[in-house]
């Protein structure tokens, strides 16, 4: 596959700078791009490779418009580069529409047009399948489950009954959603029955355009719903527990383990392995770093950090005294140790020295 | 579906106060409950709803008895709350007995009466599967592998050879139990071989009652066995490593790792995301709170915090002293200014004034 | 299954003192080990057992060669154990050659002599599986996927499109390979398109030797690869991002989680739970405690702990120091105390003192 430079630029939405008939064969890294290759900067610290790169074309952002090179100039360079590999370097892999003959499918299953049904899936009773889903080998499609139009599920991926997925979502192997979360009711422990399981009826709905990462667990509603929020991302081996409510537009990193019932506004960001107490609010575009693990309210726009997390800039100066803290024991040493000059001096010396004047 | 008031206490354990006629569909929060709902009252912050919500009947313990409204009076009124929302919200999802004609089941592999084996289950030689027994869609079941009655397996978990399931269980989708763990004999990096596997021949024998939530992961033992006492629940995402023992009814959160050989009393908590070191004792009931990291052995009947995790108590001075340091640190700046300057005044002032009394 | 102990020594690499003949059914801890039972001594604190043991013979170093006992002494007495476990308990389950009637096997797949494809495994087109392969049931193998000789995949695993598998590897039940890492190109939040997916068009690359363990995920790369080096051990519910590079001969417990771009040196050990930011750079040889989280680049042949992360030997000081802070605050209360006594007293006592003097 190749593009010459003002046909890649249509594609990713930019502006040639220079000869726009330079064929593209491929994307690589600015260190190592050479002729038939494209590259961006988006990173203040490879300005220097400008120059002296041997890439065929650059994508930049306006700034750089005078760099004399084939340029494709757009305001977002990082964007560019993920469309340009979008458009030379995606091979897409062959879809194969229909149904495969070893899938399935309960009768009473609704399956929509342009379906990619692969080997070994089971879809099971009332379950409905829109326009255009790709379910790829071994997935299983609980009771009544509702999976939106051109959604796309690995393989080997679980849906409990009642699951509903949006439009275009990405749902990876190993994912599991609507499984019964941690809900048990303390009975009686000495009548050797210490735990009743919490019956877990809600359901699990998540929004269009969300993505999720192999290996994560969306658990069902325990009376209520377990809901994540349209455009959300979730990366690999998250835990979101049940009544759980995710906002939209979200990042979770990888490990994130987010307990029941907090309710998580649009636009967060939460970093790898982050845990998050039971029945907590976490507002509007609030950051936490990774591995922080957050057991009150986070307020809305504030980074966070720590376990327990507090703000970042309150954190980092804690860290930074923590760091010093065996100096500071020290200094404390030396202070005591003076002190007790100090006071021998006082109680001696200055004691001895002021006798005469008594 | 709908139940008497009276219908409902008798199932959920309770004693009709008000009118037992009233007809009761489902179970809501305290906040939203409306006509033909009931709820319940277990935390004090929602006492304040009780005589102002609209749900047709409460869930309340003895001491609410005089509330002017129709109750249902019990002990326990969150165990009340779980038994009602299993009477009047549970839709049992239709189980079909039989073995599924894609299922692959080994001639020497005994099945009980009254089993529900669905599509793609692989039941390898000399399993026994009891009576009762439902095995969801694409679950492995391995060689030797013997599941107790009533046993409930959630499609694509996986069964290694030689796993025993205790009776009643529950194991969800994406679990994997008796995997090989992770057990290297170093040997001699230099000759290129640094490592050789132990073999791991030990079993994993999963008690009654046990509940294993979706993703997590079981290993077999190395030599001897690993073991889950009767009753004990596991999150999702939990790594349980060789040969650890667990007793009875614990609680396992998710995304707790508990490494090889790890001996962990009855009634034992484990927060979420908690690590626990190889080799070490917890005691009967212990509580460790979420993302501690054990690294001693712990005496039973504590609760721990942090990581390295100590008693709850000292800990949580350590973390509130923790987060003064950075005033703390200032605070000794002053002390050593302040004692600069009564050095100084030492050297001069008071020596100054001490001279003419020499 | 019982060994001579002659036999058995010279399957184990190690040489008898003592009686040869002696009958050796099992391999047993020393604690317990009787008739019919080898045992091994390699840590100090059972030296002690060593004269009472009932074992039928023990495997100790050269330095025990005079223990008056059955012996087989070899350099490596824990490795001895490993193999005598091989030799005389580790039960190969049946092993059957060929490819089931359930697989699917796409015509333009590639399958070497002697494998072993169980049911319901799925392999997709172009895929390439080597001579003595093992895919137990329910494997998936994408489009291109190229399996080394010897290679073994456990139930329920699998493996996206075009990702490499090296000879000898073990892969454990629920793992993926070769899922889209997290990328995303943020684009416009206010024109409701905040991210746009970065193409994720690496592959993955596993070296020879290496085992990858229950439910981890191994992400394949945007551009270029994520590669995993010869002989490198992973534990169960890791997860390594797209993009990363690890060494020979590592190894990582569970829980680990290595973000996006991270450079991995050779024979390096991540402890439980440990975390690794972007984009840093970790040498040869580093050890990093359980639950650390890395946010800047180790130097090779150090340990490491804390999070941050930092020298083990500083993070020790400061975990001491940290330990002793309540302390240390009340000692400070203590010299402020003192100080404003002092203070007093030079302000009083002492001018009154000095008073007379002027």
């Amino acid at each position: 596959m190749a593009l010459k430079l003002k046909e890649l630029a249509e594609l990713i939405g930019g502006e040639v700078v220079g000869d726009g008939e330079t064929l593209i064969e491929r994307v690589a890294p600015i260190e190592s791009a050479g002729p038939g290759e494209i590259t961006f900067v988006s990173n203040e610290k490879y300005v220097g490779f400008m120059r002296t790169t041997q890439a065929a074309a650059l994508i930049v952002s306006p700034r750089f418009r005078a760099v004399p090179k084939n340029l494709i100039v757009m305001l977002n360079p990082y964007l560019g580069f993920a469309r340009a590999v979008g458009a030379l370097m995606h091979r897409k892999l062959p879809r194969l529409p229909g149904v495969h003959p070893t899938a399935i499918v309960a009768p009473s299953a609704q399956i929509g047009r342009d379906v990619a049904i692969g080997p070994r899936v089971v879809i099971e009773d009332d379950a409905c399948i829109a326009d255009g889903v790709t379910l790829m080998a071994g997935v299983y499609v609980g009771h009544g489950v509702s999976i939106g139009e051109g959604a796309l599920v690995h393989p080997n991926a679980t849906l409990y009954h009642g699951v509903r997925i949006g439009k275009r979502c990405i749902i990876h192997s190993g994912v599991v959603i609507g499984s019964q979360g941690f809900g048990w009711a303390p009975v009686d422990p000495k009548a050797g029955k210490p735990f009743e399981a919490i019956p877990q009826v809600g359901i699990t709905d998540i929004g269009d355009d969300v993505s999720i990462g192999a290996g994560s667990i969306i658990n069902r509603g325990a009376l209520g719903n377990t809901s994540i929020g349209r455009g959300t991302k979730i990366d690999s081996l998250v835990i979101i527990s049940h009544n759980v409510e995710v906002g939209e537009d979200c990042l979770f990193v990888s490990q994130v383990g987010v307990s029941g019932s907090v309710k998580i506004g649009n636009h967060v960001t939460l970093g790898g392995q982050v845990g998050i107490a039971g029945h907590l609010k976490i507002g509007d575009n609030v950051a936490v770093a990774a591995q922080s693990g957050v057991s009150h309210n986070l307020e809305a726009n504030g980074t966070y950090f720590g376990s327990p997390a507090r703000p970042m800039h309150e954190m980092k100066r804690t860290v930074a005294a923590l760091h010093k803290l065996p100096e500071l024991r020290d200094e404390i040493r030396q202070v005591q140790k003076r002190m007790a000059q100090i006071t021998a001096l006082l109680d001696t010396d200055v004691n001895e020295g002021l006798k005469p004047a008594q």
